[in-house]
């Protein structure tokens, strides 16, 4: 359990995972690969962190914002593989920043994910990326993240 | 041809796969995983559906766009591995919706793909997926999906 | 050396990988599947191509953008896999192209990337893709386009 000793030791409490309200999961595995939703950010209540980086939110809440999502991308990640040590790399991630036309700084609103998974995982969470703008999420949300993950066994 | 009698027994006829206009093709496999090219959607005349959603479309017409997508998938689908009766698991969507800047309800949009595969495939039709907003598609389609599926062999 | 001799012969000079200067990297291997995180295009000078497709570039300059990005793709791919040989089919691209909402011509400038991979892959360039608009860009950077790749062994 190393890597969850490391999440108590950064005062991280793991979500349960995403409980989608339609015909899809959080999180399918096929073969060693585990692909996981697109999820949204929420605050330690709970809440959806909502609202345009680049207008109603800063770089800093994006990047605010994506650090909560990959905290719950590793729940629904955990509800999956159960055991975190099983986790060989983080591969991919897509990051989808809710934004202004005019805003251009979504890589530093994606490092808030990527940040937190090298932090948790050392070089097992160094992965592929792509971090992108667009105009419009899920009842706002400010950014959404999916990711692909390869396991052990 | 279990699966293909379900099809006919809801009445759906699944069309030719994709002809792409480029260097292209509609789906690749690779290993027991097959990756389909973003299709667009087409009504039961062969005609793109187009527009914005929250504006020149409903959310309701979004949903009639995303099922004529999953559509058009399942037969692209089909012209690569044959027998549909082998699909293991639908993997992961990538649903983008053709949206105004205000617009949040793209999850309900991209539900009528979601609630297709699963309709068609059952369990083995849940998928990961992601749900997001665009404020621009090929030819002003109202949605684009691309699809992962593992294939049994 | 065949693919190297064939870009030679191409008067393509690969850049090295690109390096980010944050927690993620330019591709992730998994089994055979190489995954490239999302690639801006550079110029032969090596400065970012910049602007919205439809509104600051044509597209034209969105095609030579793209193809720009295919040559920095198979870059950080060669940096990876060592031999370009070693490539047994170019699997996946998502291209999004930065761009004003009513652009819809996202297939054409993307096909600057297909029509490249095609031209030095050969068959094993012909891949599935996605491409799509999206509002903003990394730096107002003109299109971005991820990668998977199948690899032989």
């Amino acid at each position: 359990m190393q890597i969850e000793n490391r999440l108590k030791d950064m005062g991280i409490e793991l979500p349960p995972a995403a409980t989608p309200v339609a015909n899809y999961v959080p999180a399918v595995r096929s073969g060693n690969l585990v692909f996981l939703s697109g999820h949204g950010p929420r605050d330690e209540q709970g809440e959806l962190i909502t609202g345009k980086v680049g207008a109603e939110l800063t770089v800093d809440q994006g990047y605010q914002a994506a650090r909560r999502i990959a905290i719950g991308l590793v729940g629904s990640l955990k509800a999956v593989i159960g055991d975190l040590d099983n986790v060989k790399q983080i591969v991919k991630l897509l990051g989808l920043v809710n934004c202004t036309p005019d805003f251009g700084d979504q890589p530093t609103v994606v490092n808030g994910a990527s940040d937190f998974f090298v932090e948790v995982f050392g070089e097992k969470g160094k992965h592929a990326r792509s971090a992108v703008g667009t105009n419009a999420l899920p009842g706002n949300i400010a950014v959404e993240i999916e990711m692909i993950v390869e396991v052990e066994n």
